[in-house]
């Protein structure tokens, strides 16, 4: 029987909307929106999409009428009621009521500010200015938007039956990567693959999939829209954005030098436990830690995000040894760039010396590289960053100068006031 | 939207039918079916499965109850209209009217007749007898049935994930021949799956791929259901039971020498071009050829379907060089274990000598090898054959010695007087 009703619905459809839920996005993103809420609500910010893959030429491949519609479809949506009793209900990292009732009634009346969309050369120009708290809750969408929209241009071009084979390809290659992990039962892997997903039906089907292969392994997903649905943790804790607005809104280089710490002062008074985990980077890991306040080497773990992922580990563990902890009782959450060998490898290095866990990102939810003609399925380099507060320009170095952003003169203030010296260029994959 | 309505209906069935559909069957068996019909509508014929696989245990495998099931749903089909219509208004290998309306008006009234079913150890005991037009339509649906309920004994085992993943790598596995077999655009290839295919769905994917990967050089496939569905060619000539009968009513070796002499007579009467392919292996092909009248080196081309098929074809080449003919302008058709890399290298070898087609069977439809537990779905060597023809047992020899059935005195017999010596044995893969 052909169910006419839903072919008929589906085909009165204007758009297909890529995100349909203000909550299809990363936990950490709430998180730190409840904190910047509490905190820094009425800093202004400008963020931006960078697309560090100059060889894929956005505004080519993206008809920049449909950009706009999805974009525009973003802006029309509002919590729901479901999702927020989720938000109210739900234990987040065996907490209850981890969001607050006044952040989750600002968030139940919240709709995304304006954007700002300009073609220059065959790149798009987006940007979103306003109030911190809200601005923030762009990036994820944006992103995932962009990746799904230039996905879309490559597929419109297939035939049934390669679509077919295309995902059934996907579906083996990813099957095949679960089926390696599943071999060392005591991982612990979570879905951080929002943002540069392929889509967000494939990311639901990869969840499931690492659910099905990996058993109580896959901890949980960064998803929160994935995470309701599906009934699984919600999983994240903090992001560069906190420390490079902080450190943008610095009067002078000693309330520079102060910043990341205070970002981390402000989270310690919010959370507790698995929440307390430390992101290094932005700065320099190393300068990072020296400096750092004794309180710091007390909280649960580290995630690390940029560099030699190996290095920063172990970096990580001489300095909770030169601090007077014991490494095994730390967690260290490898979070840049993985795949299941580099996934694999890590945890033989590090298992027993440290608690390790993995962030799983776009290699998990949109590895279509070599399954489409020339190409054109590869994930790419995509990010959408805080790059001004109050006017002032924000700076990331990172452990990895290919991920290195803000204006020359102040990466070079930032470089001197946080003692970072040379540091190892690396290819960023995605 | 819940489609309720057929949510509904589905959990109604009491059983999934296998085989739904009378011509869900070869098109030769409806040719040979009409040319029985005719020649030799009263002989007495018994059909028997045979299990040449015997590390496969059938009867542990499958319930015997839902194989009676299946076969008793086979009894009761009936030709319908729309398909009655395809066959007289059908244009088959260029001809109006392939299937006479005396013919067709049978075959509306057809029933097939009843079986006998015994379990014997672990395998089953599966005969068919009555008269040879309604029995010999018991061969394809019942070997359908068996390997189909085989494989869900298997799937029964699976979760849901596993069987999206089986199903994906099965498609990518048949893709990936496909796209091999695309790099030569002249090659002709028709699908002869059906008897041991895995699943009627799954030949009807492979049908669909084969069609939407090849083009062209898809020429059709052996099943007429798919064939009236999808509006494309039905595929197929004659094969062994004809000879195979007809030299079990042989009343003395004289009579048993020409027997295979005689089907090709009436064929020749019945047919023409495309529909005049000789199939000379069922006592041994180079005694066949050697003793053949001339007017069979006139005929369109050869099977090849036993034995060594290079060493076949060249057979074939040298006798028609030698009775005058150009090969150059003959058809030759390998039909016999095939996989894409046996079709190419013979492909490279023939082509331009001879015209080349290829009958790709098991291992289009079946080539589940390598994707369950324990290769439980792997395709295996199962037939349905003329085992008795009034009273008298049958017997072919074929170009491999592992392929022979019959009494062991009768085989001797045959030997002599077809005078077929030492034999190559080659494995049986399906």
């Amino acid at each position: 029987m052909t169910d006419i009703p839903n072919r008929v619905w589906n085909h009165k459809w204007k758009i297909d909307p890529i995100v349909r839920s203000l909550i299809d996005t990363d936990f950490y993103k709430l998180l730190m929106c409840q904190s910047v809420f509490r905190n820094n609500r009425d800093t202004q910010v400008t963020f931006s999409l960078i697309n560090r893959s100059k060889s894929v030429p956005l505004a080519n491949l993206i008809d920049e009428g449909e950009l706009r519609e999805q974009l525009d479809h973003i802006r029309s949506l509002s919590l729901s009621r479901g999702e927020s009793t989720w938000l109210r209900g739900n234990t987040f990292y065996g907490k209850r009521q981890m969001f607050r009732p006044d952040f989750v009634e600002w968030f139940e009346n919240v709709r995304l500010p304006a954007y700002h969309l300009e073609r220059v050369g065959d790149q798009y120009e987006l940007t979103f200015e306003g109030s911190w708290p809200e601005v923030m809750l762009w990036e994820i969408p944006a992103l995932a938007v962009l990746m799904e929209l230039r996905g879309r241009a490559v597929l419109n071009e297939m035939g049934r039956f390669e679509l077919q084979i295309l995902y059934a390809r996907a579906m083996t290659k990813l099957w095949e990567k679960v089926e390696k992990l599943r071999k060392v039962p005591e991982l612990r892997i979570a879905d951080f693959g929002t943002r540069r997903r392929h889509s967000f039906l494939w990311q639901d089907w990869c969840v499931q999939a690492m659910g099905e292969g990996l058993g109580s392994s896959f901890v949980g997903t960064s998803n929160c829209l994935i995470a309701k649905n599906r009934d699984l943790e919600a999983i994240g804790t903090n992001a560069h954005e906190l420390p490079m607005v902080y450190a943008a809104l610095a009067q002078d280089d000693a309330a520079l030098a102060r910043a990341p710490y205070d970002v981390l002062a402000d989270w310690h008074e919010e959370h507790e436990g698995n929440l307390r985990i430390i992101l290094p980077d932005t700065y320099g890991t190393e300068g990072f830690l020296k400096n750092a306040p004794d309180y710091l080497a007390g909280w649960t773990g580290i995630r690390i995000d940029s560099g030699d992922p190996a290095t920063g580990a172990e970096v990580a563990i001489r300095w909770w040894q030169d601090r007077g902890e014991d490494p095994t009782k730390k967690l260290v959450i490898f979070s840049d760039g993985l795949d299941e060998t580099k996934i694999l490898e890590l945890y033989n290095q590090f298992a027993g010396r440290v608690r390790v866990s993995f962030g799983w990102g776009t290699l998990l939810t949109n590895d279509f590289r070599g399954l489409a003609p020339d190409d054109g399925l590869a994930p790419f380099s995509l990010v959408c960053k805080a790059i001004k507060a109050n006017g002032r320009p924000t700076v990331k170095l990172s452990d990895n100068p290919n991920k290195a952003m803000g204006p020359a003169s102040e990466i070079a203030r930032y470089k001197r006031v946080f003692g970072v010296g040379d540091q190892k260029a690396m290819d960023v994959v995605v």
